[in-house]
C-alpha cells in the first residue's frame, strides 16, 4: 500500500513541476505585430488576453477540448496568461477562448473556420513541416469560382487550384485531371487551402517532380443544412446533386481537364470522408479514385457490386485514432485485388496535419491507371 | 430663459425617447445560423452577446468611433443586448465588442481585415445596394496568386478578377487592360473583394454590357511595415518596387493582358489613393489612367510637368468627407485640359459604400483612351 502511495506521489510530482523551456516565440499564425500566443520548442503554447476587468479566462483548445482547458491567470498588467500543462500535438488546432462565461476569437491570432464558426488557430512546428512550407518555387492558382446551382436555386462558391503550368503549356490542348476535396465538419471549402495548404502541398510536389500535375476542387459540403449540431442525421444527397450535377460540369466547362472517369478522384476528411464513401458508392461511374481522410473506410464487399470498380483506393488515418482498421481495410482490399493504399499519420490525432500528410501521400498514386 | 429651457427639454426627449421600428432582422454578414447582430429598415443595428459573469460590454462603431459607443445592458440570460442610439450610414462597417477592458470581435458575425488586425462587420443595406449584389450572371474568378519578391526575399500574395469570358475568348489572342487597386491602412488585399465586392461589381457591369471587361489586381499595399500606427511616416518606395518592379512583370507573364502604358491603370482608396498619387507621378510611363478614392487629389501644376500625361484622372469621397475639394480638382483639371472626373458618394463617409459607389462610377471610364 505504501509502494502504490509512492509512485502516484511520484507521478503527481513530474506533471505538476515539469516546467516548459522558455524558449517560446510568437505563433506563425498570429495576426501582423502580435506577440502572443507562442509556442516553445517542446510544442507548449502560451496565450495572453488582454482583460483587465474579467472574472476568468480560459483556453479551450482542440476537438471537444480533447486537450482540456487552460486557465489564465491575471497579472497586474491586467493581462491573462497561462501556458498549456503539456506540449501538444505538432500541426494545426482550432481552439477559443472563454471569458466570463462568453465564447470568443483570441484577438492574437488568425480565424479559421471550424465548429461551424470562425475559431482561433495555432501552429505546433512538425519535424516534416518542410512538404507544406511556403517556398520560393513557381506556385499555382487558387481562383475562386461562383456557379449556379440550379437544385439549390442560389449561387455557390468553389476554390480551383491550378498547378503552376496551367493555362502556359505549350500545347493549346493540355488538359489536367481534377481531384474533388472535400472539408469536414462545421468547416468550409477555405479548409484546404488555409488550414490545410493543399496549394503548397501541390506546388511543392510538383517542383519536387514528385507528382504528375492535378486541378483539385474544394466546395461547400454542408448544403442540407450549415446548422446541424451532429454527423448522425446527415445526409449527402443535396450536396451530391450540387457536386455532381452542377459543379462537376461548371468545371468541365471552365477548366482545361478531361471530362471522364479515370479523371476524376473524389476525396474528403471526416465528414467529407463519409460524404466521398456515399458519392463513390452512388456513382461510380462518375470516379475512380476514392479517398477517405479520417473518413471510414471501404469493404470489398462495397465495391463488389459497383458497375465500374474504382482503379485507385486510399484510406488514412492519424495514429491516435484507432488505425487498426484502416490499415485492415486496406489489407481486405488488396487481398480482394483492389488498387488500395492504407496510410497511418504517425503521432496524430483527428486534425489537419493528418489530413495534410493523407494528400501528400496519396497524389502520387492519384490517376495512375 | 423658460423658452430655452423648454427646447432643451424638448431636444432631449426626442432624443431618449425616440424608438426603432422593430422589424430587425438578422445581418446579412452574420456567421451561419447566428441571429445577431441585427439590422432594422432604419439602420439601426443590435447586438447580443453572451457573457454571463462579465461587468460591462460594449460595442465600438466606425473608424475611430466614429458612431460613438453602444453600451450594451445584460439580461437574466446572461445576454447583454444593446441598440445604436440612432441609424448607420448605410454600406459596410467594421466594429469591435469591448469586454470588461479587452477588446474582441463579436461570434455573432464575420471578421474582415481593418485596422491591422480581423474586425467584425456589419452591413446596413443601401437603397443602390443592387450594383454589388450577387446575381445569377456568368461571373468571373478571383484568383489567388503567389509571386516572389526579390526585393523583400519573400513570396508575396495578390487576388486577381478575371472577367466570366476570361480563358474562354474565340480569339487565342484575347488580352485586358489592367487596373491596380489599392485597399486603404491596416487593410490588405482581401479588402476590396471582401468588403468592397469589386468582382461582384464588375460582373454586373459585365452583364449590363456597360464597360469593356478588364482584370483587376489587388495586393498588399503596407510593404515597409505593417505595424506602424500612424500615416504620417508613410514611404510608398518599398511597395513600388513591389507592385511596378515585380508584381506588374508577374501578371503580365501569366496573364493574358496587353503590356503596355495604355492599358495599365492604377487606383486606390484612402492610403491606397496616397499610394495612388505617389506612384503615377514617379512612373508615368507605366499608368495612363489614375484613379484616387478618398485618397487626396490632382493639381494641373503636378500633372504638368510629368514626361507622359494621364489619359484619365478620377477623384472622389463621400458627401461626408469635405468632397469641395474634389470637386474643385476635378473642376481645375478639366479647366487646365484634362480627361478628369469628379465623383461624390452621397451620404457616407470614409467607408466602403463610398469606394464600391467610386469604382462602380470609374469603371465604365477606365481605358477609353
Amino acid at each position: 500500500m505504501k509502494k502504490t502511495v509512492l509512485i502516484c506521489a511520484a507521478l503527481i510530482s513530474t506533471a505538476a513541476f515539469a516546467q516548459p523551456k522558455e524558449d517560446f516565440k510568437p505563433n506563425e499564425l498570429n495576426q501582423p505585430g502580435q506577440e502572443y500566443p507562442m509556442v516553445n520548442s517542446e510544442g507548449y503554447a502560451r496565450f495572453r488576453i488582454q482583460a483587465p476587468n474579467a472574472q476568468s479566462v480560459s483556453v479551450g483548445l482542440g476537438l471537444g477540448g480533447t486537450h482540456g482547458g487552460t486557465d489564465l491567470q491575471k497579472g497586474q498588467d491586467g493581462f491573462w496568461t497561462g501556458t498549456t500543462s503539456a506540449p501538444l500535438d505538432p500541426g494545426f488546432h482550432y481552439y477559443h477562448i472563454t471569458v466570463d462565461g462568453g465564447t470568443f476569437n483570441d484577438p492574437g491570432t488568425n480565424n479559421y473556420y471550424g465548429s461551424v464558426r470562425w475559431e482561433s488557430g495555432i501552429e505546433i512546428p512538425a519535424d516534416d513541416a518542410d512538404f507544406y512550407a511556403m517556398k520560393n518555387v513557381p506556385h499555382g492558382k487558387v481562383q475562386q469560382v461562383l456557379f449556379w446551382s440550379e437544385s439549390t436555386q442560389s449561387v455557390k462558391r468553389a476554390f480551383v487550384y491550378t498547378p503552376p503550368m496551367y493555362g502556359k503549356e505549350k500545347s493549346k490542348k493540355a488538359k489536367y485531371p481534377v481531384l474533388y476535396l472535400q472539408h469536414g465538419w462545421g468547416e468550409d471549402e477555405t479548409a484546404w487551402t488555409t488550414q490545410g495548404h493543399a496549394n503548397l502541398i501541390m506546388d511543392n510536389l510538383i517542383a519536387e517532380g514528385k507528382i504528375q500535375p492535378f486541378i483539385i476542387v474544394m466546395t461547400y459540403g454542408m448544403t442540407n443544412d450549415a446548422k446541424f449540431g451532429t454527423i448522425g442525421s446527415f445526409k449527402t444527397d443535396a450536396f451530391e446533386r450540387v457536386l455532381c450535377d452542377e459543379l462537376v460540369p461548371y468545371i468541365e466547362d471552365n477548366f482545361n481537364v478531361y471530362a471522364d472517369r479515370d479523371h476524376r478522384a473524389m476525396a474528403g476528411l471526416s465528414m467529407g470522408g463519409m460524404e466521398t464513401h456515399a458519392i463513390t458508392l452512388a456513382r461510380p461511374e462518375m470516379f475512380s479514385n476514392f479517398c477517405l481522410l479520417s473518413g471510414g473506410t471501404y469493404t470489398p464487399e462495397e465495391l463488389e457490386g459497383l458497375s465500374q470498380k474504382p482503379s485507385f483506393v486510399f484510406v488514412s488515418c492519424g495514429s491516435k485514432e484507432g488505425p487498426d482498421r484502416i490499415l485492415s481495410s486496406a489489407e481486405s482490399l488488396k487481398n480482394a485485388g483492389y488498387n488500395a493504399l492504407g496510410h497511418v499519420s504517425e503521432g496524430t490525432a483527428h486534425e489537419f496535419l493528418t489530413w495534410r500528410r493523407a494528400l501528400y501521400t496519396m497524389a502520387p498514386y492519384l490517376f495512375n491507371k
